[in-house]
């Protein structure tokens, strides 16, 4: 099985040599698993906009992955950039750490919250809930007000504001599950659920992106596609500036 | 008041000299209303991936707008590409034809449904629905089954087409106004509105377009903008292949 | 474009010579605004016993208006007494401000809030939100503890607790953008935007009266009347007691 | 245990000396029924415009019904006129058969579907079952196209135009339980569930006016009154025109 | 009228004979109320895991009862444990506290909240009303940290420790009416009724398993049964290890 | 890794080796997979009643494959008898195949559609949807009325019966994929999908003991367990009847 992860934004060292050894492990050791980034778009992605402009991009990335043989692809962003007009022009899977992970934390306890990173991106993440379909079972977003780019520089700061913010989703908000809502925290989710446990607090941390490659690997084993009801190949067209 | 209608589509002749003085009459005489299209995208918006391709330019067409001293921006698509973008981008309105028709038709009558252009679109229009929260207002969407470019060819089978999927959504969805689904379809509405009367239906019909027009034109003069707390100014990055 | 307003109660002075140019403005300058009030009925509307004895005349004046020759009619009352039985009885747009602002406020932002008068009604307006679909929006109504009739006492006094309950709407409810829910606050929101912004919220605030005249301008311009199946005339019958 | 039951119609043999037995068994023998109609008002109720005509004096014979000692009143009208703003004027329980019904219905089984006697009344009945809450649980609102006055004309075919339409909310809506949508269909439970069972249909059938009865007995033997939070008693200020 | 109560635990003394009192008052003194227990089952109910132990033989006694010849069966436990599985056994009303009370409780005020005994059993009372289709009339259910097997300890703590609870419900979740959120909390509603207007707090506060008997009663009464659409006869099969 | 499956009734033969071969596919070369059933329930899953009396022995089975090392359970049945329960009563994973299907499926496309055995089990299946979270994602549940023990008498006319509920699926309710209701259809997805196909629709199809597994596996690698906020130990207290 050979997977890929598109990386939507152009800044080249946001996946490091550890995370890819940990995209790997997610999928396992007979598989392949390959990372692309974008080469038009923005450096990280904490807005609608941002996600417009990585968008067309991730797109022509999803097609070349079909035809360079890839059984799925996976969208590096828990923003979705690009997910479901990915799905349109490819017939393989494609899946999104925010569509994945939410789904995954719904199974594992009466309420989830999501922790990102800035409030700008909040009510992106509501609305990404409402489409999904598991708005009842969201109990908030929160943010640590720290930019993407910002994530790596302190991980233990990072994993402490993590787990801060999410001892008030758990306490204020009603949460039973966290979601990490970034990808760029990746690898963070063991050390926020020790910190949760220092304090007394029992929960599991769903880290994203390893959710999203996890689903991809099921759904290339059970041969399944996305609805080609729901994301029909894009009718044929000009298309003018775009080499997709 | 100066109004921008942004059609986010590279066909050129989309917007007729009739269209325009419609768009004209919504604003009102003092007012001005200029049209403008974009030169990087899809020949038209049928699929999420004709939207994504059509966002980035949409963008940059409103901050354009913004910076050229324009009062409002209206996106000439009911799929309302880069609606939730652009607002971040400017501190003007932004408006778009599906979310604004969308709650017009919520306060006509007690269901309404949508009546748009192809089965590929249905999806993303209820995924609309869904973030405007008028889902439990919405009866249906349906299709005619016709493609945007082909819409202009013959207005009076495009008429009796939108009358004969009206009616179906009448009386097998509950539906008791109906909202033409593709501004394509501006001008439409009387008659549709007669189409349905000579078959015994009374029910309001809604040109989304003109529903943008005339709630751009309401929020500029209410002094009314959208949230910086659900739009706040994207961060300040590195961006890299689009000038906006 | 002739609007009546319709004041549902029997206070004579509620509407100031100030409020009447407000309401000319916001239809425009070639149109002509009239505004009437009721004879029986109660002082003010601060509960659904209040509304019950105001809407019998307010249909009264509602069919008056249509008989008259006006185009539309606006209820003014954020309650929206009479709104839907006076829907039945013409066959030219009504609006009321609740509906009218709930719907444009919903469009504005992630969540909105509504801050009106007296706990007595908050049941009241969650139920409008509930009927008119817009729950899902909605992030609280909270009062002010100001009764209809004292809100003109003091200007000043009035901004300030409307700013101080609004702050609280967005710290704890989470609201993006406010609704004032009374038209006795007819003028004020201007100066509720400016406090929120000397607090630091940059948050838009609507005025529900103007909200509805506007929707009703609009209704009258795309030529659209509220359904017919839903607001079928009423069945002939005897009527004891009223002159309607 | 002295029960008021508020006919809120003019129409003074609306309400039948069997009806009347039929009241007082619901309630049980050592208790006290009463029934008194409205003298101004609608013959019949088949719209919001008569509803708002019906309420006011509504809620004087509600008010009335304190002052001469009941324990609770009963609204005799599935539009439940009057229901809430009779609960703000008095301290006693006040049901209606619309909320009742559709709260015991949502108990026996997995929907429920209401049939009632015009189209005009439908949408009123889906916002009842908004504001009590029961929406998921509700499948259908139909009707049988006979208006109120004329339901007693010929009690065979009424049963059989119910029982007709039940099997369509059965077999095309989902519905497991039946409730009857007026309270002059009071009596005929019985015959439309063994109508129902010659058909092939196990379903129970809710008479609306005995659910409410049953829920007021049940009220005052626990001693429960509605929340006084939730129907404050009204501000006291000047009424017009009104003796209540 | 013979109704069965079904107290689904082997603890003997659970069941007081004052409590016996209170279920024949709450049934009338022409009924005949009796209680029985399980033999096989927890001692208590505070978990999915007692629940799923007590239902097997709660649905025997079910059947018991009506073999028996009683009219209607009440589950005593406010987790309804057996109550679905119980209906599709007998054609006789099976009734349970927990949607008794929570849809008589959505009749009473705008929103309710139920205060139960531990934070085990929180999700699955969320559940609960999820199930039973009022959600959006349940504000919050809380727990006051009292094993069920505590209860009867100190009546005037257990007491104090609810009016806490409520208070906290009433003033940070909104709600306005309280369910007792355990049947061996029956015979506190008075005193926690008395509590909260101690501290000026009016809200009707329901005993749930009262309201499951007057519930049961309703619908003996009614000749109501649950609908045998939902609630159809298991087919027959083999079973293993049970008498049932 | 080891995973248990537990099949929850007392039929030996309902697991054929070739399921079992599936089941080991499923998880993988390198992990251990071991099927055991219950010595005491029903020969087959078709009613609450049935699920009732499978829940005690499962969970004791759940219990016992923590003892014996097991890394994570799977439930063999689309009801999820004993999930809640067990996941209180271990620290390892649970999964179940309506859980976990129902959410995958919410991953695939707009809506979906789960076709099962009989009507009996409709009601039972919307409930889950509902406690799951997922119904704004669910189109309808469907059956095509053969039982549980007589699916495996002709795997053609099963896999036609599947197409035909599917079709109507698709075409009446709107179901863009499909979820086989019952493991006892394993094996049986790729014939539907290529039924589908061959009547030109292409939807996917999913199997829902075959998407528990896969959870159960993405649950172990991940380190993730359920939330001991949702699903704490059950207190400590006197068990009768019960071994575990």
């Amino acid at each position: 099985m050979k997977i890929r992860i598109v990386t939507p934004i152009v800044t080249q060292d946001f996946v490091t040599p550890e995370n890819i050894r940990e995209y790997s492990d997610a999928v396992g050791p007979k598989h392949e698993v390959s990372v692309v980034s974008i080469e038009r778009g923005p450096a990280s992605i904490e807005s609608e906009y941002d996600e417009a402009l990585a968008t067309p991009e991730v797109i022509g990335r999803i097609r070349e992955a079909e035809q360079e043989g890839f059984d799925a692809v996976v969208i590096n962003c828990f923003g979705d950039p690009g997910l479901k007009a990915g799905r349109e022009v490819v017939n393989i899977p494609v899946t999104g750490p925010g569509e994945a992970s939410m789904h995954l934390a719904a199974t594992l306890g009466h309420r989830f919250s999501v922790v990102t990173v800035l409030d700008n991106v909040l009510p992106m993440l509501y609305d990404e809930a409402a489409v999904y379909g598991v708005e009842s079972k969201l109990a908030s977003v929160r943010s640590i007000d720290v930019p993407v780019l910002d994530l790596h520089l302190d991980l233990d700061d990072l994993a402490a504001a993590l787990v801060n913010e999410s001892v008030k989703a758990i306490e204020d908000d009603g949460a039973h599950v966290i979601v990490l809502g970034c990808t760029g925290m990746t690898g963070l989710s063991q050390a926020v659920t020790e910190g949760l446990a220092e304090q007394g607090y029992e929960a599991p941390v769903v880290d994203p992106l390893i959710a999203a490659i996890k689903l991809a690997r099921t759904l290339v084993e059970m041969d399944l596609r996305h609805s080609k009801k729901t994301y029909p190949y894009p009718p044929k067209k000009e298309i003018v500036g775009y080499n997709v």
